[in-house]
């Protein structure tokens, strides 16, 4: 049976930093959902639309794996459908599955509340949030602690996929 | 003699949110400076362009008002400017100038790490962050904490701006 | 009661030089207005979007000044409902009611005839076309004759709302 | 020897309504010249460009016709080059040579002062200005005045050069 | 009776290649339909709206000429309306009726299966496409080859009319 | 000692394209180098840029694998580098490395002259064009023939990627 990831995306979202997992873990075998604060097409920074289900109606138990990429898409998420992300994000945490976050994305590991006394990296321009938040921020191409595994930047996307899929063959 | 107001920007900044306020200072009788991460135009996501000097070569001590409008110019700063735009925040904080900060201008505040316990409000999407570091968070138009001000949007301008003038008389 | 404020714009209007007398007016305690050939959404030349009524729908009686923002907005205006804003401009005109124009928005103030002999300022390209109306072109930040206060740029905006808002506690 | 066509553009000129008569005159056998408020490249409102001489080092005894289309380029004209584009003007009306204007192209009529007493159209909404000139508007696909030949819009255009052309013959 | 002329277009079709034969062949006294793969509004790179009605509703014998313009119309037509564009083609050519394809309007030449052997021109980017289906490529600005009269870019636009009308006078 | 691989792009690649493999060869432990008709920074249809060498600069003995992505990229580097193209592609072939060529990429196989007889797909739009080059054409997510693979569009990246790494392993 098919492994299953999930990727949540909002308006705005960085393209690259969605569509790459996206591939990348099609690439890999996974069944991968897209969800996202409203139903239908979403459209990234640069255009790239991608089919999406509604947050609301996702029940993490469904899925192996959660991605969260970055771009606008986060906080959009944070104002239209916060408190379902968040339910979903510590879900994947309390049962110990893979949580993938790049640039914006660990804004809703912060939101979730679960990112006191972890070692993670995200997009410099948040990481006094993070910080304030607890998390011990390092400038990383990856950084993995526990199950969180957070990069930079889409230059940094190699480096955090293969991460997330050792992490998988380790679990 | 004049009085002086300061505003901090940064690429993609939310044109009204910086032109309202400038605008509305020099009416109001202000001598306004412009500063961005680097000096000379900059962007709006709009498309306004604005002259500006450099963040680094700003002496807070010379400004009356400081003013943070919002749109991704915050965290332009963060990335670029961002030990200067502290020394400037807290500048104004420890001196008891007054600060006007609306949308995303109060991720300066909390990287100035001075928002611990204070009533403010800020965009929905960077509320959680704000709680993260200490504040306490207000859906209004307009919040009022000493001679912080801070409002949340665009629609929010009027009631934003009317509240610093206010300050101004007061003080 | 709360005095009420009228704002003509159409279809690529110059979005700061409509929102600025917007919130401006809103923060003087005016009750703010806006119409447009068709009632809905309105979008200026810089992507700002504006909820408008139609101006066949506008009573002018109702209203204690008329703002007339620059950009397309007047020539859309002229193609679409001309007769009806020359009715509106003309009402507070012969009512002696302020009438605040910048940029292109001295266009309608020719459409309604009213500019022979009138000292005023617009945007620099159409001042030939003023001065064919018989008006008295100067260049000038802001222009005030009896009522009409003209202004020529958003460079001149935080002048041009001073006049007005000063002919308002004059009369 | 040759024949030679000027057209007179400005930045975010109406593309289609210069590159239509530049194309539609060079198949006639004519040598065409561009000329705007400054040499080099200039831009249409879609994104066409076309490289111009600099309007103030035209001679205008070196042409046989004039063309002046529309769109945004006539203000920049008359903001930037509009003595030197009015002595242009004036120069093909008075030696009785073609003058071909569509869209907001007439303002340049108006600005050289000759558009009193004459039949022609325009952009409608700029015939209020026209008006005022002294000109008698009518709202027709073509109208033909002595030289002077004038149109509305880019669904005139073959309307607009068959006249222009039928005119040359006749001359 | 007016003779007719058929524009095949698709989204993002290279603009002033379409519309310059449109106006062009309206001067000239022709009927002409604009037919894209689906009916309704067209779009081109540059913004400009052509209303179409839909490739497969149309009957060739009721059309005198044929015109290819280029952009990524070609390409989008052999995607969505390939079969009823080549019957269309492949019609004109059988009839011996003139065909005008300039830039990317040589692929549905060779879709329709009919360089071969033939002399033509297109924008040097498909030279290789066109010779591999037996053309003979030159790099000319207008190449005639019986009823065909080909181009390469834009700026060939008047030499490619003049010897389309040139073809037609011949015939 | 790392395995190289080469991918060429030009002006308006399609950003997913080129950006999907050159993350991905960076996972699997290659040395991605990017080249283009020009050396520096190249932008594709969404934006997203990419620095590059000049492709008359590359020696095709340095490289394992060649990736051609697509979008308007291929025909560019026909127009301005197609002779170098054409001379790394067939080294590539005729030394019997891999060369995975997706959408429009596939026309530089044609312009190498190397596709008669061998099965591939590519963009549907160009598919006449590969037919006319001799080539069995499939609709299928991904073609392997020898060495050469090749795809559709970005929704078969993952099955592009997939191939070409298991060619690579097979060899």
């Amino acid at each position: 049976m098919k492994r299953k990831a999930l990727i949540l995306i909002g308006p705005e979202f960085e393209d690259i930093e969605a569509l790459y997992p996206y591939y990348r873990l099609i690439e890999a075998g996974f069944d991968v959902t897209v969800a996202a604060p409203f139903s239908g097409e979403v459209e990234g920074k640069h255009g790239y639309r991608m089919n999406s289900k509604a947050i609301k109606d996702i029940n993490p138990d469904d899925f192996d794996i959660l991605v969260l990429p970055g771009g606008r898409g986060p906080e959009r998420i944070r104002v239209s459908a916060r408190d379902d992300a968040v339910r979903i994000v510590k879900s994947f945490y309390d049962s110990g599955k893979p949580i993938a976050a790049i640039c914006h994305g660990p804004q809703l590991l912060l939101s979730a509340g679960i990112v006191k006394d972890i070692k993670l990296t995200s997009y410099p321009g948040i990481a006094d949030d993070l910080k304030a938040g607890g998390a011990e921020w390092l400038n990383e191409k990856v950084v993995v602690h526990g199950n969180i595994i957070t990069s930079r930047l889409p230059e940094d996307l190699p480096y955090w996929m293969e991460a997330l899929l050792k992490a998988l063959s380790n679990s």
